[in-house]
């Protein structure tokens, strides 16, 4: 074992897709001076004193006895959390950034428009030459359920009003102010449920949220709801939603996130007429913010300074 | 020819479309006592006083000698102002609702947003059960340049800039407060279509705008430009647009209004891969609003107060 010295950290980053090779090759490209290394070795583990990834696999953290800080490169740091050998003493970050909230509340907008306004009806209109007036709904008798309130659900709520929307929404303690009418706590879901024509998942990936939104809960929405889960994927579960569908109870659903990544090739939520699968790029971190937010950081636990975005290790957000 | 006298007004409304009949049965209902007549009759020109229409075909006007009100059931009121013998005398209006400009915001967001975000490859990677992810495009890099600031357009523009994109608005006189960058007159159009990555045509219908969106304009665009018209037909020359498109200075285009409507069967935009077709539906005066409206106007009329949404004879607005 090395003990603690005063050079620069030595920071891990674990190259688990491109996604996160991505993010690697831009911290290189911003600090060179940096070191970095991307793989397990007698020789470096001692001096890794950050770690920066979107995926921590059992059996890391105990090879890292300097590690100090944890740092997501997505919005969730459920992909660290969820490791059961991070000691308590690490910290933890996600990456926080005003583009991501923007992204999401397109990504959701866009969703809920195609339903509302019945895009692909109107491409199959053009598609087959038909000139067939549809109805123009009434947003403002739509009311469009929000579960979880925090830096990315405020802005998505905010841009669902603008849309001319009701907006409601639920977070399980209320920790923060909100524009829009809040529903506080498992007693109070019930209400909420009952009033969402649209639900819009975007809770952090918990041991709390994990299959939150089983059967039980998505029969509580009004018959001909459409569900949009664009948070994490082992929050819902999908046979129960794929049944509601089926059913009729449910009009549809946008899936963005999955219990498994990439969805496996044998789903039936592939090429169902009433869901649309997507590959998780409803909204990202921009590279540049969250580079930077890292480096920050770094200088911040050196310093001893509050981090950014840090994580509850209790709550996991 | 009759004398005018103090009796209740005799209202006519050409039932020219579905459209207008459904604002007929809900006048009929709503106001049971008002004489409504459909269709021109020796026994009763002479007392029609007011005119509830979206479309007035010449011959008709100079029918009805006491003609004082020719009321749009339409946000535009080009289908009256186009007739060549309205006497200068009639007054007209046309229908303002704020559930209009939302509808229209929504509509153009969703346009803006299936193209911005790849809305169709998307659905095309769903229904091949493919899992690819597609970029995270950010909307802050994007401007949409939105033609007309009146009342749909100025809530169009903070809907859209509310999604994150950079909005700048054009006008041909510079007569209201915006929360956009303005582009005023002709001599400001070049600079700002030159920076419309979306261009959103949503001018009144007039003498001056007809024609206005063609070749020469719309090359002006950045390449790689997505155009929308959700106003009149008339203002974008099809076969210029077209022929921008698929010579690819133009990404596509979706279009809700067209120079012959029903959009004829032969027309080249139908079935069009980089255009979508929609049969003027990207919004619409609610019946409710646009009644009251009407039988407002009616009252206000008999007492000599000013009207509701009148339209200027000469701007056409």
């Amino acid at each position: 074992m090395s003990k603690p010295t005063p050079r620069p950290p030595k920071v891990l980053m674990l190259l688990t897709s491109d996604f996160v090779t991505a993010r690697y090759e831009a911290l290189r490209a911003r600090a060179p001076d940096l070191e970095i290394v991307t793989e397990l070795s007698a020789d470096t583990d001692a001096d890794v004193t950050a770690l920066f990834a979107f995926k921590l696999p059992q059996g890391i953290a105990p090879r890292l006895p300097n590690l100090q800080l944890a740092a997501s490169v997505g919005a969730g740091a459920d992909g660290i959390l969820s490791a059961p050998d991070l000691p308590a003493h690490v910290r933890v970050t996600r990456a926080v950034e005003p583009g991501l909230g923007l992204s999401m509340a397109q990504f959701v907008s866009l969703q809920i428009l195609r339903q509302f306004r019945m895009l692909p009806k109107m491409e199959q209109q053009h598609a087959a030459g038909v000139w067939k007036r549809l109805p123009v709904p009434d947003a403002r008798q739509i009311t469009v359920g929000i579960m979880g309130l925090g830096s990315i659900g405020a802005i998505v709520a905010d841009v669902v009003a603008a849309l001319g929307f009701k907006v409601i929404g639920w977070t399980r303690s209320d920790s923060r102010d909100s524009r829009v009418p809040v529903f506080v706590g498992e007693q109070a879901m019930d209400a909420f449920l009952a009033q969402s024509d649209f639900l819009v998942c975007l809770l952090p990936g918990t041991p709390q949220t994990a299959g939150l939104l089983n059967r039980t809960q998505l029969a509580k929405l009004p018959k001909g709801s459409f569900v949009i889960n664009v948070a994490r994927g082992g929050i819902l579960v999908e046979d129960d939603l794929l049944a509601l569908v089926n059913e009729g109870h449910l009009s549809g659903a946008a899936l963005d996130v999955f219990a498994t990544e990439p969805l496996p090739a044998d789903s039936p939520l592939w090429r169902h007429e009433k869901i649309l699968v997507t590959p998780h790029i409803a909204a990202q971190p921009s590279v540049g913010p969250v580079v930077e937010q890292f480096i920050e950081n770094l200088q911040r636990l050196a310093k001893g300074d509050p981090l950014l975005n840090e994580v509850d290790r209790l709550t996991g957000y």
